[in-house]
């Protein structure tokens, strides 16, 4: 029988709400310890007064200890309730999107905790953030048999959320065999996806209307692309008219790859990249005098933490202020942060300061966020984590 | 000689920041009495230290005491500095937009606090908000003639915001002949626009983004729009595929001109017009047992003052609970609100709320604000007022 998680007085507010969490000081330990519960199992829910709330399951080892899998009692987490999600997930892009190259599930947002997966035409990758979706890996991979028929399934389980649940870094083909080139079609631009080696699962899906709007500003402009991985902005732009591109990455690997998807689109001459640390290449930028209309920073989360906070602010209001000085008259900066805990409103703090640092006068005339199918789940705050801004920056 | 303003100390802290606003409290009224000023006249700001700050217009009769007019102190405030803001203005809505129907001026985002400015192509419609603005008609209208060169220009001096300045409502056309219809295209549908009778400038161009990704979903759904006004959602709704679109608004005017809207589309089969206060009209449907795919929840500004914020919460959420009765399984709800001081947060706790009343779930999959021709001046918040989430509704 399914083990009872028996929670505290008043515990049950957020969950009633929508919430799907529950944090290991709102459980009533003395009537349903913790340490009961293996990593993964799965426990039926239950208010201070005893009402059944949901399925849930569990990490004892986790600050976030059950995540609901569903308000209704009854429910058994197998393939069927999988099947269910992902049919849900599945009609919601096929909605949106007329390629199947999109992230599939988003977890909390899909109703789904903990479950990331990304789908790339027949190729499908999958992380699983929690010890209750490892342990639920075979029914997963049996359901997407189901739902999406793939060719390939890749697990990509060497994220920072599973080292908290205390689960192994695990890269693996569980299904099928990969592809020399796994290509995907964002914006009607072709790209080369590095499933395996790239960063998360190989690619961002989540900027794609970001970047449909940027597709848009940039034709005969001459745009810098910074930290710009594999090229998802900067051969965009390219492909949209952009008379110059330059693409800056730390990475030697992710600039080929931004090489070889310039070449797959016939873009190799419009696209240039360069190695090197950001803000030491703005330095040299600005030291050569160069100066761009375009510029995108869409850099790694700064703030990973909440305690990161200061000294990541600071970062992000250094990066568009150096960034803002190779901006040429009339130009159009894009300043993006995935960083869940910094607020829009201090996003705007920065680019206004940048703005105001070079007594240039700003106009933000684009509030972008992640794409559809990285649904945000009403309930629940850190399910919303992507903005961009565009600001055109002029001198008065 | 231009009269100096002088601040208190400390009270150039916001304008430092690029904000354009100055606060009767703020001034130094011992140094240089507000009531000295006429309304409207021009002054030459300063700090407390005496450093010259920039030039600004004076109400010595509103709380909003002086707007900035230019950073630069020696600037005359005359038509060549609105011929050099207006071609700015200009520049950023010719790289936007292929037609000439947008804001062309939206007051502080275009560095021209109290101007706003729509255009309907050769029909140009100021509302001048202020007494500064009121005082500088003249060099407005001949800076238009010079950079616009409309065949018709059209006050609508007839705002909320002109009675907090004292000054007096007027609606005139003060250059050419108004035409009988004047015609806008908004995301390639035809509008016939009210510029005299209609609401604030006869169109609303601000929602022009968010009604373009609403197009895209609506193809073969059946869609209820409330707070129709002249049918800018619910007819591009219809021209965009929508089997059936039910327009409800107060207005019986209004709805003729949906009405007229929808014929002027070869749309009249396809859009209904419905007379009724909404939250009456939504009751009636529930009674009458009606389904929509996707509901279109626009209503005026139901917070217009702080002080209205209680009322208008519950307001905006008693709307959105009474319209998620009516959304059928796996619809779409497009919650917007003009309120500049409903938060963002706000907005979607207002959503939540509405989704877990009918105990059925909601992804947020768009979160849309106000277009490119409404910039917003990132050092004051007041600039940015329009939101709309897209939320898709099913059960689990």
């Amino acid at each position: 029988m399914t083990q009872r998680l028996r929670l505290n007085k008043h515990a049950d507010r957020r969950l009633k709400a929508g919430h799907l969490w529950i944090y290991s000081n709102e459980v009533d330990t003395k009537e349903t310890p913790l340490k009961d519960f293996a990593p993964g199992e799965t426990a039926l829910v239950e208010a201070a007064n005893g009402r059944a709330l949901g399925v849930a399951y569990v990490n004892p080892h986790s600050l976030i200890c059950a995540r609901v899998m569903s308000r209704d009692p009854d429910m058994r987490l197998d393939r069927s309730l999988f099947v269910h999600r992902f049919n849900q997930a599945l009609a919601l892009r096929e909605q949106m999107f007329d390629k199947p190259f999109y992230r599939l599930v988003h977890g909390e947002g899909d109703l789904l905790p903990g479950l990331i997966i990304d789908r790339f035409g027949s190729v499908l990758v999958v992380q699983l953030n929690t010890a209750g979706m490892q342990h639920l890996a075979d029914a997963i991979v049996d359901a997407l048999e189901k739902v999406v028929k793939p060719e390939v399934i890749v697990f990509r389980n060497d994220t920072g959320g599973r080292r908290q649940e205390g689960l192994e870094a695990q890269v693996e083909v569980v299904k099928g065999v990969l592809p020399d080139e796994v290509l995907i079609e964002e914006n009607g631009v072709r790209f080369a996806v590095p499933v395996i080696e790239g960063q998360k699962t190989g690619w961002f899906f989540d900027h794609r209307v970001n970047r449909e709007w940027l597709n848009r500003q940039v034709a005969g402009k001459r745009v810098l692309d910074v930290f710009s991985y594999i090229g998802g902005w900067g051969v965009q732009a390219a492909a949209n008219g952009a008379s110059e591109v330059l693409c800056i990455d730390a990475s030697n690997t992710a600039l080929e790859r931004v090489a070889r998807n310039a070449e797959l689109n016939g873009l190799h001459e419009q696209v240039a990249i360069g190695e090197g640390d950001a803000f030491e290449a703005l330095a040299a930028l600005k030291a050569e005098g160069e100066q761009f209309d375009v510029i995108v920073l869409d850099p790694p989360a700064f703030i990973k933490k909440r305690k990161d906070i200061p000294n990541g602010e600071r970062a992000y209001a250094r990066l568009n202020r150096e960034a803002m000085r190779l901006l040429g008259r009339d130009g159009l900066l894009i300043s993006a942060s995935c960083s869940m805990h910094l607020a829009h409103e201090r996003l705007v703090e920065v680019v206004r300061g940048a703005v105001r640092h070079q007594d240039r006068h700003g106009q933000i005339v684009f509030q972008g966020h992640q794409g559809p199918d990285h649904p945000i789940h009403p309930a629940i705050p850190e399910t919303a984590y992507l903005k961009a801004l565009g600001v055109r920056v002029f001198r008065d």
